[in-house]
């Protein structure tokens, strides 16, 4: 309505561009919903003289040191760690901004529950004496584990964290979970009432041995490289489950075939991976024990991304401050 | 201790004994354990003269006819269809009791939770494009499927039915309730704050028409026999799922392997048949779209179920009143 075009602040600078950068399939979706909004969106290898904002995941490294007026570079989802790894954007002071939505934590929350689920109840085996029309009543001998039963532990206590460890207690499990930084440092954990929090390095084995499940949503950071590996693996009671929905460098690869070789895993499921797509050869793939998903346990809502996409690009033209958590720490990782 | 044992009521007389008879594989765990409480257990064709209870799972018809003393006859589960047709017992006029257990209420609102998140997040899909190293983002193409976006039903409204409705409402699904008796005959859905539910044959198609996932929970009675029918699936919306955990008896297969074929339905989880174990000729094993479970979507707790098993026996025995909901009403069915 023209009456509030007059009084709406102008959104739409046509001087001010922006460098959508993403290795996940869905760029093209992403390029016509900010077109849609009045944003003239410029690919890499395109003239980016007239860019201010970065939006990527997983972008090609280097697309981004050439943007002369960047003024900052926003996710595609929650997580900026390929942003903290790009050797270009480091000491040029640029925020770095994430989406920070509560249906990815829930969509993460039912994945994780469905992740949960299928273990306890060992769907994957009713699954393979399907395949064989093989009527199996020993895969459970006729006693279903209770939720009470199964100690789940969740690594991470960001909004996907907090959410996941929530709805878990909330079914029954018993529901742990560990933190890098102490309880003082201000985080979702004051509203898990039904949780046991284990933080910091001196109570990291604490808490794997008392986790039958481990569910690993941190943020990657050079401390949490690699922390599922085999000391945690073996810190856990034996025939246990490990669930990596964060990133793939947050896994050591062998120790976790070692440790479902050896049996003091179970199972696993892995949604995230080094390199993706996960190539044909990786022997996760055929693995018995291990699911493995393409990146899908919780997706970047795109109606809402976009909508926090747009108020954070013009914040930033503004110079005006952020909402709460949009713009990642670096010593905190996200 | 003695001084208990000087004041307690004699639990074990050892002139009165039990019959056993299940079809279930677990026969020889609950006839040692029923033994380990101290009751004579005895087995069909064994001698039955001094049997006053019969202790029974889809037990082969004609085994209670020719107990003299029967007082009752108790289920290994929350069904009693299986007595209720059974001739010998027809006009007997001996109490048909069921285990009441809540524990198993959470062991199916578990199974349901994982089948309707399994469904909704095409985990069979990732699981068929992991089988041939696949790395396929297409299954759900960039986009969750959200908790509120997903309309289940539930039909039943037992203590199984409403702790189906009650768990998956409270993860946030769209959630409706189906029952035959009007709403004034007292059952759970008082506290179904956020269930809507549907009564009565006049509502069932409305029911139907919201449901995308349908939970069927009821008791099998002349009523029920094959309510999930094609009257139910073209009801429904395009693309749904169907769930049989309660008897075979309710599905028409053939009604069921159309749906599928034409695409009204996308998914089925069956858990019961009316032949178990599933003959391996059926063509639900190697169906692309169904899942099959062997009868364990929830197993009877045994330990709980004894402690149930033994009260009623002492109670039976001395002529006192059952506790609420133990015993069938033949018009109800359960």
């Amino acid at each position: 309505m023209s009456s509030n075009a007059a009084t709406a602040p102008a959104l739409y600078r046509p001087e001010s561009e922006v460098l959508l950068a993403s290795t996940f399939g869905s760029q093209p979706i992403w390029k016509a919903r900010l077109e849609e909004r009045g944003l003239t969106v410029r690919l890499p290898g395109e003239d980016v003289s007239k860019v201010e904002l970065g939006i990527v995941f997983n972008h090609p490294h280097g697309v981004l040191d050439d943007v002369p007026g960047l003024k900052a570079v926003q996710s595609l989802g929650a997580g900026v760690d390929f942003m903290m790894e790009d050797p270009g954007l480091k000491g040029r002071g640029v925020p770095l901004l994430r989406i920070v939505d509560p249906l990815m934590a829930e969509r993460m929350a039912t994945f994780c529950v469905w992740a949960t689920m299928n273990y306890q109840r060992k769907c994957d085996d009713y699954f393979r004496a399907q395949m064989e029309s093989r009527w199996d009543k020993s895969v459970e001998n006729y006693k279903n584990v209770d939720n009470r039963e199964l100690r789940v532990g969740v690594m991470g206590l960001g909004l996907m964290g907090g959410q996941v460890a929530r709805t878990l207690a909330g079914l029954g499990y018993e529901v742990s979970a560990w933190k890098r930084l102490p309880p003082s440092s201000g985080d979702s954990s004051s509203d898990l009432a039904r949780v046991r929090v284990y933080h910091g390095e001196e109570e990291f084995l604490t808490f794997a041995s008392n986790a039958q499940v481990v569910i690993n949503l941190l943020p990657l950071t050079t401390e949490t490289r690699g922390i599922l590996n085999a000391r945690l693996f073996n810190a856990m009671p034996r025939g246990g489950a490990v669930m990596n929905l964060a990133r793939g460098a947050h896994l050591v690869a062998n120790d976790l075939l070692e440790a479902l070789a050896s049996g003091q895993l179970e199972h696993a499921v892995l949604d995230v991976f080094v390199k993706e797509p996960l190539p044909p050869t990786c022997p996760f793939w055929l693995h018995p024990k291990v699911r493995v998903f393409p990146h899908m346990s919780s997706v970047t809502d795109i109606p809402n991304g976009i909508d926090q996409i747009i108020r954070n690009r013009e914040l930033v033209l503004k110079g005006a401050p952020l909402p709460l958590g949009v713009v990642a720490e670096p010593g905190r990782g996200y």
